[in-house]
């Protein structure tokens, strides 16, 4: 559900819309109905459907909106976030992530949450990403397999994970270390692999500082961080660069030269992403035991409500969940 | 003439050869013109002339390469850079300031330069923008104007001056500052007008941390140094936002809302420039009493001499340069 108060249940609804006839995106979405029936009535669209497990989406996709009802609620008025709704947005999460670990759901999608909500409620996670991390912990424990969670952001052509994610831009340089570089970049190839069905990735490291340092010129941590964990990589047998100037790594040409991009913090990653495609971009999280995306916008409070809403960067992580979790499948 | 031991010579041919038809974009090249017979002979095009003056450069232009001949040098061979060359780069460099100073040329545009070059011979400025402001220094005092360099880069609709330029990016931050910011601003805002023609140029800021730094919680710089040095210039006349998150800063529809961005740090405003338009980016400096653009890429040692070289930078560069002196000339 993500926040009911945003844009969620709007585009939850316009995706179903303009997914309804398919019959490989099927999905359901865990909320109160009434916050649905709310929406639909607002959009001129169908009213959703109620459902008591999630084997029954099938069954209703094609004419309604299935939903899995988490029963009454406060009032919810789109524009106005409340830390009332937090139970909500949480048990969502955990209702959705125990049906992906059972193995009744192929992958869960979640919609923005503004994580000042859930704070003021007692949340205690960086983000829904480590959140997620935390539930499936357990789990992720008996696979063996590098674990997350990765971020990484997928448009445009581009695939970026983030080796640090939300810090200051003061304090991303400290945090770097070649250890987060070697587990980030394995996180990666296995995923890679695994969900995109690559044979052989080849990642390319983006460097911290300008020009990637101009060889100590303009910063240390390329040869004293960046590039001895690349070496150790490539020792480990994944085909990776040493650190590349990041401003010349993402034009068309330089894209041809890899499966994905480690960069080293939060804008060097999302800018590229979201200047190339700033609607159709999906937010996957890499290493964790399911299948998790979600779109890489925000809660949007200030247009919730408005029918004003783009559906796209949903439709492009419902889509990415159906196709990770085939390649998994297969793989 | 940049270094002569890059792809300078090669690229300059090519945009001659590219140009040569035109009326409005003549140019002579201030350099030895022994380099320059190298690099025609290399390519199949036709030779360079010597011309004693620049304003013989009209008579030449439509049947060769005019080069103003700095005389013998030491031996150079594409590919291998020495700093036996540094005499040679800074004359041409020079000279052609005081052409432009002297209002016998129009504009200067620069060829790269390596910097590790010129310091081993003893240059002791961080780059060519700033040498450019040293030399010019005398005369900008006279004008009274928001006095640069400031470096805007422009290419794929976008253009974006920096706050902050060659530093490690652990130094940017703390580099940070009000008075620079809205130093730098009003520099942009007087170009925009003057070199661009831009009658009421609309600013956009640059957060420096993921997400503008959401309302403090990743990073202070903007609600404690960008948003009150926004306000300041807002007081001052200037059209000009608060902190904007910069992953959603550089897309199509984002664009349509500005005129210029002012970026925080050097990748910040480079990953946009160039991920958008690699090959024909420009960089211009703001605030000079001399116009001065060049290409967006350095020397490329390492493919000068083998006729592959890309002009196409150099080629917007010297059209920037018309446009903008034009613009000047007319403001």
């Amino acid at each position: 559900m993500g926040d009911p108060a945003g844009i969620g249940p709007e585009i939850t609804l316009k995706a179903w819309d303009h997914l309804k006839t398919t019959s490989e995106h099927q999905f359901a979405v865990i909320g109160p109905l009434s916050v649905y029936e709310d929406a639909a009535k607002n959009l001129g669209l169908c009213g959703p459907l109620a459902i008591t497990a999630i084997d029954q989406t099938a069954k209703v996709f094609g004419i309604a909106l299935p939903v899995i009802d988490q029963g009454r609620t406060s009032e919810i008025t789109p524009g106005h976030p409340s830390s009332a709704h937090a139970q909500h947005i949480t048990r969502s999460i955990e209702h959705g992530t125990q049906l992906c670990l059972r193995g009744d759901a192929a992958a869960l999608v979640t919609c923005p949450i503004a994580k000042e909500v859930l704070y003021r409620a007692g949340f205690s996670h960086p983000g829904h990403t480590e959140y997620l991390g935390a539930l499936t912990e357990n789990t992720a424990m008996m696979t063996g397999e590098p674990r997350g969670p990765v971020m990484m952001l997928a448009g445009g052509g581009l695939r970026v994970a983030l080796a640090t994610v939300h810090l200051p831009l003061k304090d991303a340089a400290a945090r770097l270390s070649a250890d987060t570089i070697v587990h980030t970049t394995k996180v990666m190839h296995a995923a890679l692999k695994k969900d995109f069905g690559i044979a052989a990735p080849r990642i390319a490291l983006a460097g911290l500082n300008p020009h990637a340092g101009e060889g100590g010129a303009l910063g240390a941590e390329e040869t004293e961080i960046i590039n001895p964990a690349a070496k150790a990589l490539r020792d480990f047998g994944i085909d990776v660069t040493d650190a590349q100037p990041a401003d010349t790594l993402f034009h068309a040409q330089a894209r041809k030269g890899y499966d994905a991009v480690l960069a080293m913090y939060h804008d060097q990653g999302l800018i590229p992403v979201k200047t190339l495609d700033f609607h159709g971009g999906v937010n996957i999280t890499l290493g964790l035991p399911i299948v998790r995306t979600s779109p890489d916008h925000g809660t949007a409070f200030a247009i919730a409500g408005q029918g004003r809403a783009n559906p796209e960067s949903l439709i492009a992580a419902i889509t990415a969940a159906r196709d990770i979790s085939t390649s998994r499948h297969h793989a």
